[in-house]
């Protein structure tokens, strides 16, 4: 394994223990770093992870004891809504909330799909390497409290229950986010 | 005055032109430069200004003939949609076209506002100067085939016409981007 000290970009120190869990590699020393990094305007979720984990590693220059950054983008994409928001999504949700986003597509189609993507910023070379996980369903009216964000309209094809309605070992089971790790983890230890 | 030379970021010489005689100072020269600068994401318009800018600051140091970068941004933010899609509207516009835009707020408020922000960062000093018109009206059904965008689906208030029923001249008179480049005029000959 070339990669063993990876810093998650985020000033959410439970998200790099969710990320950590999900990555399950007892050999992988993460820590976590809060950098203000500038989102670019984009529905290309890859281009957005591209330019925030370039600036990731700019800064993380500094950082001379680990050997990557990982940073992490979320979209949500509506059929209805000819793909929209996408990587835009924390604006709707500011302004229209949960349940403005599901009225916005009332009588139309409910499809929808979410992707999370996980880019890795490989200090020494500069590389950036990205692994994304997508998963299909349908939007739906507000249902269950876990998670957060758009979790409780978000209806996963093949289930019955939102991911507001999962707990997080379910969830992680069948996300967007998890996939994306898993295949961070494939790619860690080949 | 100051400022004498002004170069005005855009990959659009018509552009330039226009800002040029909206100005109408025959002593300022002006230039264009096409420079693919990123836009981060916000619903401030003066925020996305403030990055643009200060990014055609970084890149102009190599232009010695001038004297200030200009860059513009364009707004519309929908009542019905709390405010959206504000400087997002490029993206409404890519995945769901004039129609779609107005489809949208189908039955709901169509009130709405434009803005046109021109920042002026100088070369010399570094400094942002930010000049914005915004003008109130609605979204109507496209009428009209001037301008470009979302010109046909905006009525200002006090007019029978949308923008793109308008010609030149007389969107020149009243248009959001009018209004900025009269409060740039204004400071530059003060």
């Amino acid at each position: 394994m070339k990669i063993k000290r990876i810093v998650v970009i985020t000033g959410n120190a439970g998200k790099m223990e969710e990320i950590k869990t999900l990555i399950g590699l007892e050999a992988i020393e993460f820590g976590y770093q809060s950098l203000d990094l500038p989102e670019i305007q984009s529905l290309d979720i890859r281009e957005i992870g591209q330019f925030k984990t370039k600036m990731a590693l700019t800064h993380s220059r500094l950082i001379e004891s680990y050997d990557a950054v990982l940073t992490d983008d979320t979209a949500l994409s509506s059929d209805a809504l000819h793909g929209l928001p996408g990587p835009l999504i924390k604006w709707f949700l500011d302004r229209l909330g949960q349940d403005g986003l599901v009225e916005l597509i009332k009588g139309k189609e409910d499809g929808a799909s979410v992707s999370c993507l996980i880019s890795l910023g490989i200090i020494k070379t500069q590389e950036i390497i990205q692994f994304e996980g997508a998963v299909t369903g349908k939007l739906v009216q507000a249902k269950g409290s876990y998670g957060f964000g758009w979790d409780p309209v978000f209806m996963p094809d093949g289930s019955v229950l939102t991911y507001g309605e999962m707990g997080a070992d379910e969830k992680n089971k069948i996300s967007h986010r998890a996939l994306a790790l898993q295949k961070l983890r494939d790619w860690l230890i080949s």
